[in-house]
């Protein structure tokens, strides 16, 4: 379906759309046109129009979109439907806060294994699985597989940690930490959550003029 | 020092240039070229130079910049010599690992009160924070006056609380939740999180083709 390599600009807001689609179905909602659509989102018509044939042809001139089916398509195209085995480096209050907040069935992913090097924190369990030490890590991979790994430590021992990872056959991070993974892996897949910058931005935001 | 209202994308890149020039200082460096700092962030020297102009003449040319000094004028219009008075709204799991791994004081803030509407929770410490009932909200804003808040709370009950807090004065919000607080308040400044949608993008790059 789709037409190429899409832009991040685009890929970045699919996943709102998903979210809003989803409500939309629990608010019964079966069609919804464009128009509609934008104004509960806050967006243009012509901008959500343009966003949905980079994909494809979703809706119908007139008809609106299919509530569930445009959900239904995104999804797939998001690959939500895919269980990616995933594991979590780092079980401090961050990493543990992620594991007990976050669906990751509904994110196309499956968390498969917890590391630590902590040995106060080893052995515990995090929600239901057992926290192993990182020196597992080798044997763990060779036996699971995981394609994605989630970083909740330090940035001292980042290097280290995701130049093993990849060595293990993980193509995929989800990165907490300030290390710049890409910088010395540029074909590995990186999603950076630079907590500390976002707050940084409301600072500046509440302390000069900003654009909205 | 500021030149009117800088676009959203060149302070998006301002916290890490601040860590960046705080690396540098650890480790060491006076001065450095915009071509070196290119190098080591993975930017190019125009778009550096470029970003640096929006605010200022920051080097000297042939000289390169003080690294010190740039941190510092990078901070000031951060806004990081302030401490803005910020409250956390949700004491569960999420905003527990935000209280204990958020260096508010570097970031332009202090936490400085701590809310939740579940009574096992209330009157527990988050590090040296007694968190307080959602009802002592009003009487406590009235006294400290926060100039921000923190959202770790379900999405169903975020409306209410982001009303009641811009009613008690808060002008920014630090959002982990999925609702627009933005769409009936326009005014107000908000920085969102959504940690679930950042999974979801990484979802699409390890299944398709991704821009890098």
């Amino acid at each position: 379906m789709s037409k190429g390599i899409i832009s991040k600009s685009v890929i970045r807001r699919l996943p709102r759309y998903y979210r809003f689609l989803g409500e939309l179905e629990e608010g019964g909602y079966v069609r919804i046109s464009s128009r509609e659509l934008a104004e509960k989102m806050g967006l243009t018509a012509s901008q959500i129009r343009q966003d949905f044939n980079c994909f494809g042809e979703f809706g119908q001139q007139g008809y609106g979109y299919n509530v569930r089916e445009l959900r239904s398509q995104i999804g797939n195209i998001l690959g939500l439907e895919k269980k990616n085995p995933m594991v979590l480096i780092g079980a401090g209050n961050l990493g543990r806060a992620i594991a007990a907040h976050i669906n990751f069935a509904d994110r196309g992913f499956e968390l498969v294994g917890i590391f630590d090097v902590n040995e106060e924190i080893i052995g515990k369990n995090v929600g239901n699985i057992t926290v192993q030490s990182i020196d597992e890590i080798d044997k763990f991979c060779t036996e699971n597989k995981p394609a994605a790994a989630i970083l909740c430590i330090p940035k001292n021992s980042a290097e280290k940690v995701s130049d093993k990872l990849i060595s293990c056959g993980v193509r995929a991070f989800w990165n907490f930490t300030h290390y710049d993974i890409r910088f010395s892996h540029p074909d590995v897949i990186v999603e950076n959550v630079h907590l500390g910058d976002s707050l940084t931005i409301l600072s500046y935001c509440l302390n000069s003029v900003c654009e909205k």
